[in-house]
């Protein structure tokens, strides 16, 4: 049955969690899914709630519940589960993480539409065939990377993105891009973040010497590596483990990290506020 | 802040939460954790909640709750979080579960009281001592188990014991004892359960030639390694691993996934419904 | 640079390192890597080698060592890295451990050779197509199984077939198959074993009420879901994960665990002795 | 039985594995235990023998192999497994690393003897004296840094400590005592190094969102958490976690890494080559 979502935060104040569930009842709804948090330092209520009532759509949610909102001062994005939101891939040469998203978004794991690959590189088109999805070459040099981007805002302008995913997409974004979709860019970087900033992450890890790699998948902003996590995982490595050892492990953890935050994002579970991101279960 | 804890359960309906909400709302309280679980197979609603609210007791929450339970036909457990349980920890020889919950309890992180340890063995009177816990040393033979069982009921009952933790306790207790004391029995089996049911589960373990290890930590039912499971872990192992390294290895797994459910129980986090445990997080 | 790989099993004396030592020594190679184990219960020395040696073949390799294996009474298998195993993935309509081999394959991961997919549906055809690897559609059903089989077993010598992977093949083996490829076919179960054998383990585990499901990938015996021990892992689960939760996150444990042990066996890192599998490191 | 262990270091180059299974071959050992490395980019080979060898002591071991270390080029350590290494545990006011370790020394879980705990609070005298391990109070300012650590020095010396764990000592030590136990000091951080380095980790890890929290056990070196690293583990937290939780949740990291390191330093299994650890396994 598709399921109506409500991102909601504003000050924490009792008679909220009471506001809504009142909402609900009154749209004869029943309510399939409620998680909420309180950030105790800045007394700041969260919650999500999904229900089922038939007949709304985005809009028509998002407009009677504003009066709530506005009696709780609450910032609200109201999502409807059957609005499936469209995904622009975009990698460089490795394949790992966009060959595993489109298995998923294949198999049906994922509850999104992922409706274009960008690369730089015209390794990927086979692949994007294969699956049936538009591939858009858009290579970079540094005296082209202004007329790329304008062509890469074009493109997920013309296929009505919604979530841009860099899937090892070796590329720095500019603010003009990061500002368009704020919150809506995840990268993977290859590291434990705030461990190993910058580039070649597992060179440094290997030289350091540590005893377990990571990934971090996080929302994309112009302080590079710097952006609100949405998930991360680690692996175990020994002074056996080469760099490419390093390299080979951490796919499976690129691959599964990023499709984890993509998950979470599509399904309406991430919630951004100052530099974290809230990730409800 | 003193807080009050609603563990319900009822047929899953429309308004329930909004009951809940507004019962808290009337008490002027403010909802600091919430959490709620639909079993979509059998239709039946949990929920957590808990709040702060000056001057209630749990007997008076109970009471003033009645009509919301009655009215949604809910199961209720009401806890104030100032009511710490009284917890008896039973052992036999090995002291590592036992060791570890006293340190644990004292320093604070339990919000319980140890206020007993029984032992079928002499070996932990000075351990109990050190952390200044009443010891009782309840030996047990073939011919003296209904005598000693009677004593040890007595033991618990003397000093309200809300919580009986079984810490590597290798007796099989009565359908008596587990019955006065249901979904109150707290043991540890020493393996990833239902693999390895039974005696000698590292033993199994090293003779399969598993390549992980496990522990359980569930409540007690007459039905041995069948209760419901509150808490799992499992630790890596390899063709190089005697028994004995099993079972070292094993010991840290017990005594963290022991503490884990001891922790859920006193913070009542835990609902058991048929012989599942939910888990609030 | 390629190398050889001794892996060897004997009973335990003196002077068995030196005796192999000698012998890489003799043939001026240099050892990078060596790893031995000994099972104390039965008193048998297993040890893998792995050196450089210009102008060995599995061949003259293993004739030349012959009198050092007689000497010791020892079991050997002689492998060159650069002779990759020839393998042979089976499946049944699910893509995912199959579409995670073939890509794991395709960028180098698998130092081995994919020269065939079999099914018993005709879904993979495109996705074998996509990587350039015969594909091979046998229906079975309870009349033409053994038909199927032998045409099995047909392709399967015809492509040279040194491994074959069953890769959520939905369909028991006949012990013609099993024995004419012992220790050389490796099946992955959705569970962690010994927990949940047969069918449906999934359901088996939410039915149990986990905290944790695994994954199991082992050699295929005759006895099914008995067969020694590859590699296995586990994830976390809760009261909040169905059945259908609970097999998308198996899946992503089904590939890992059954991608981890075809590694170990194309790099010749695995022995099989009794029940039990040694995994050299 | 007891056995002899050789930690090995020397240009890599063929013959060395076969001189050394000469040398134990010679003395009628039987090796138990070898495994080896190559640092490839370096060059070095590393290895660790185990053997079992009646009539032998450290000292006429050192002394019978220097032939073979002079022919190689080797670093050597010797030692037996009978000459339990002796500990010195420092503790500030937390009690947790400290207790765990009196916990699994006196289960005869490590193969050392804890012969003294230092402490600059006298909170942890009853519990060393629990344990029947002598106490020194050596309590610390700015003005009498120099004095006290002479005194820990004697106190080292005193009682021939050949190990000193920092388990949550709060007190930079200075280069006189580094350099006075080189390679024998093991300290536990309490982050996944190198992130959150310096003061309040788990404050830095909350500010920052991760979604793991981690714990680092290595050798102190002057370089402030940039010393060789031995052990690493993580474990998961959410945006519910307060910092009173992770400090809670790291405290069980910190026992188990620590007492890994500590395990893996008194089994001879460490070897330090410049700022890495090969942990042998």
């Amino acid at each position: 049955m598709p399921t109506a979502v409500l991102l909601l935060s504003c000050p924490d104040q009792p008679g909220v969690v009471h506001g809504v569930a009142e909402f609900v009842l009154g749209l004869r709804g029943n309510i399939v899914h409620a998680e909420q948090h309180i950030d105790v330092e800045s007394g700041v209520f969260f919650q999500r709630v999904e229900f089922d009532a038939p007949g709304l759509t985005a809009e028509n949610l998002a407009a009677r519940f504003a009066p709530i909102a506005d009696r709780f001062g609450m910032t609200v994005q109201a999502k409807m589960s059957a609005d499936r939101p469209r995904v622009a891939v975009l990698a460089s040469t490795q394949p790992h993480c966009l060959s595993d998203l489109l298995a998923r978004w294949r198999s049906g794991e994922l509850p999104a539409e992922i409706g274009l690959v960008v690369s730089n590189h015209p390794d990927h088109a086979a692949l994007a065939e294969f699956h049936r999805v538009p591939f858009r070459h858009l290579p970079v040099t540094a005296e082209t990377k202004d007329e790329q981007e304008r062509a890469l805002l074009a493109a997920l302008a013309e296929h009505r993105v919604d979530l841009v995913v860099l899937a090892r997409y070796m590329q720095i974004l500019s603010p003009r891009v990061l500002s368009a979709y704020d919150a809506r860019i995840i990268n993977i970087h290859h590291s434990f973040l705030p461990a190993f900033v910058g580039a070649r992450p597992y060179h440094q890890a290997q030289e350091r010497g540590v005893k377990l790699i990571g990934a971090t998948a996080h929302y994309a902003t112009a302080d590079l590596d710097e952006g609100p996590i949405i998930a991360q995982d680690v692996t175990p490595v020994s002074h056996r483990d080469s760099v490419q050892d390093m390299i080979r492990k951490g796919r499976d953890l690129e691959t599964v990290v990023l499709a984890r935050a993509v998950r979470a994002h599509v399904e309406h579970r991430t919630l951004v506020y100052g530099n974290k991101t809230i990730v409800f279960g």
